[in-house]
């Protein structure tokens, strides 16, 4: 059975005039979002060491860090793009294989096109073909290949990149298939590295090397034809289960990116539906910190697990505590990354209120279920169910909804005005003649403000 | 068990005062045969195809591609040296591992060299410190670790040429740290690449990864204190057994480089005897061609299973017949690169001798004996028994039959003269104020000759 030579043929071979409309307009919500987050992350630590490192090596300068005005060549320019869309966790989920797959893909062509111009509707299809490959290898080995321990982000992201790249360079079949190979024999990235600045390198990193692989490719640097079904190739080897049939059946009949979730909220995702539940009842009843005696949450046992830190004192430590968020959640209206600065967490009206949050483990809830019951100073109170929390494929964020969120990240990054025509662009990206504007109108007048 | 930790805190505390004289005299012939096989193969298809594809990406051209003009900036440089000197598949061999040690890690810190000037003992105690690193790393998961596909030359690779560039930029004990846990998580290559322009690509990757994970360490960019050991780490996540004790008992007592071997002859080693056999026969009896009438060699039976091509057609095809290798043998007296050149194994002198060739499996035969058993024109009869071939660690090469190989993957390449400045330069490697006067010296009058 042919796989990588399958799928190689597929993308060189597809045509954007096949793509619904539906399935265009999730990929430009994809990149519409993946953009916010790297915009916001560009001033991170993160990613100022990086810079640090490895600018003394950058080749010609034909890419942008995206939301900074360096530019740098355009392998190190995907590798800072991967870094920064991930540093705040708050990228899209394809909830099925838990890849984040717009990373590695959109970091590598986005630097690609500012050297070689595309229109915006061949960069919107490459994307959309770069996503499918990532996701499709991510299918056919997920769970097995998690659970061994890898970073899926990475090991498949490579491919995504490789596959995405190498479509905008035109490669034929056997240069793909070869491009998928090269990106077999480099896919990398542990799970042990969550929690450090490693995380982030990871779709990065695949970016970079995704590039690397179709830029060799192209000059017929050969490798296997089997790079992902061989005895020894990557499924096999970086997993203990292979379903090939989720790589080559369907081809262009279903889409990956159709599956693509976005976090509206900046902390793990079971702490989502009680933040959600809280936002609606400040909304509807018009609450304020002052109204309110206590916040009750009936909770899946797994929020108290992973998210039950009573007193946090960083803003890292703040997404790890639902009692921090539901409180910022209340006073806010809002749980962005703002919401998890080191200042907000120890904010005296946020731990005035986060000290009246309880949860309670109720095991009738579901992870996407919840019940917060508010009791207000006047002798009443409110509650509300959820059943699946806003973010969720039932309830995906609208097109407004993924606009506030552009906003808040940009916020102190870009203005008010420069906020606005970046999220314009994103949705018109497939109308672009030069795709590569968006990667030049990220950069706020003036360049980098630190 | 702090593992990572522990060889984070040996590489960086340790004094080049305590290696041994015969540990640093093997390192000096590790680095000339090394440097042989770089230079010689730095006009070949593979890396003719690299330089094309990504010299527009370089940066600063702050280092050599070795036995070329051509400067990239230290990364590229370091994936350049690693690809050529791994393309003949002629460089040392870790026989405990099969690592080829030397590619990851004198690629990583020649580079460096050129950039940050550092003396050689310096350079040559990094490059001790790198490959120790790498093969124990190697010696705690192998041969497991190889049985699931990784090809250990770039997987354990990527440690050794953290190690090495890390000592060199001088990295705290955390640093160090990170900056191994950066090679485990980009730690990659599979052996179902062997065959294609992959293989060579693996140590030319591991070098290039290995200093990105140093210089992104020295700017503080956080990683796992135990990307080696942690449950999702790398040995356990790429092997199916974990020595731990291999890496961390016994550090600074023993050297692995003391184990390193280096390949007489270019093809696979079990033809290996047979070549030995009849290069001494050759000589004792000053045997030409015309006086052979037949060559019988008894063999181990993996000889016929791997190289048992009776009428090869390309040089490539000659590393896979032990009859080819055997003719070649005898005329020429050697079997290096150029005795498996395409006009050699199509050289009707050759095929004539080569058809007279006949091999026996024997299974009284280990693997690295042979009996070869030559009948002349003249109707006697001369005979060699081989017990360990030339070339394995019981009857290693000279230092005389090192400079042989070295000038023979020279030819061409550089002029006598150069190549013979060249091999008096790495002999006296640890006293040259600057170690990368040898970068310097590999590049021959004029530049690039193609």
């Amino acid at each position: 059975m042919e796989v990588t030579r399958t799928l190689a043929r597929f993308v060189i071979g597809h045509d954007a005039g096949q793509i619904p409309e539906s399935v265009r307009h999730e990929s430009a919500r994809s990149f519409l979002n993946w953009l916010g987050c790297a915009v916001g992350g560009s001033r991170h630590e993160t990613v100022e060491r990086a810079m640090k490192a490895l600018t003394p090596f950058s080749g010609p300068p034909e890419a942008t860090v995206l939301g900074r005005g360096d530019r740098l060549d355009i392998m190190h320019a995907a590798l800072m793009n991967g870094i920064t869309s991930h540093t705040f966790d708050f990228d899209d989920t394809h909830l099925k294989t838990v890849i984040h797959p717009s990373g590695p893909v959109a970091a590598a062509i986005l630097a690609l096109a500012e050297r070689a111009p595309v229109s915006g509707a061949d960069f919107l299809h490459a994307f959309i073909l770069g996503v499918e490959v990532e996701c499709r290898i991510g299918n056919s080995v997920y769970p097995e290949h998690y659970d061994v321990g890898w970073h899926i982000t990475g090991t498949a992201g490579v491919f995504g990149a490789a596959a995405a790249a190498g479509k905008l360079l035109g490669l034929n079949e056997q240069q793909m298939t070869w491009a998928l190979g090269l990106a077999a024999t480099q896919s990398s990235g542990l799970r042990e590295m969550f929690g450090t600045m490693c995380k982030p390198f990871h779709p990065g990193n695949a970016a970079r090397n995704g590039l690397l692989a179709a830029l060799l490719a192209q000059q017929n640097f050969t490798s296997s034809d089997q790079g992902i079904e061989a005895k020894r190739g990557y499924a096999h080897v970086l997993s203990t289960k292979f379903r090939p049939d989720a790589i080559t059946k369907g081809l262009g009949e279903t889409w990956e990116i159709a599956f693509n979730t976005y976090k509206p909220f900046a902390c793990g995702i079971v702490i989502h539906p009680i933040i959600d539940a809280c936002i609606q009842l400040r909304r509807e009843h018009g609450l304020e910190a002052g109204d309110i005696e206590s916040v009750e949450a009936k909770v899946h046992p797994l929020v108290l697990e992973l998210t039950g830190k009573k007193t946090p004192q960083t803003g890292l430590e703040g997404k790890f505590s639902v009692y921090h968020s539901a409180a910022a959640a209340l006073i806010y209206g809002a749980a962005g990354e703002a919401e998890y600065g080191d200042d907000v967490v120890r904010d005296a009206r946020v731990t005035a209120l986060r000290d009246r949050v309880n949860a309670v483990v109720d095991k009738a809830m579901h992870e996407d279920q919840t019940r917060v019951t508010i009791s207000l100073a006047n002798g009443s109170a409110v509650e509300k169910f959820v059943e699946h929390a806003i973010g969720s494929l039932t309830r995906p964020m609208s097109d407004a909804d993924l606009e506030a969120k552009f906003r808040g990240l940009a916020k102190g990054i870009l203005s008010d005005a420069e906020s606005h025509r970046l999220i314009r662009l994103c949705w018109d990206i497939g109308k672009l003649k030069d795709a590569a504007e968006v990667a030049r109108a990220s950069v706020p007048a003036g360049g980098v403000k630190k």
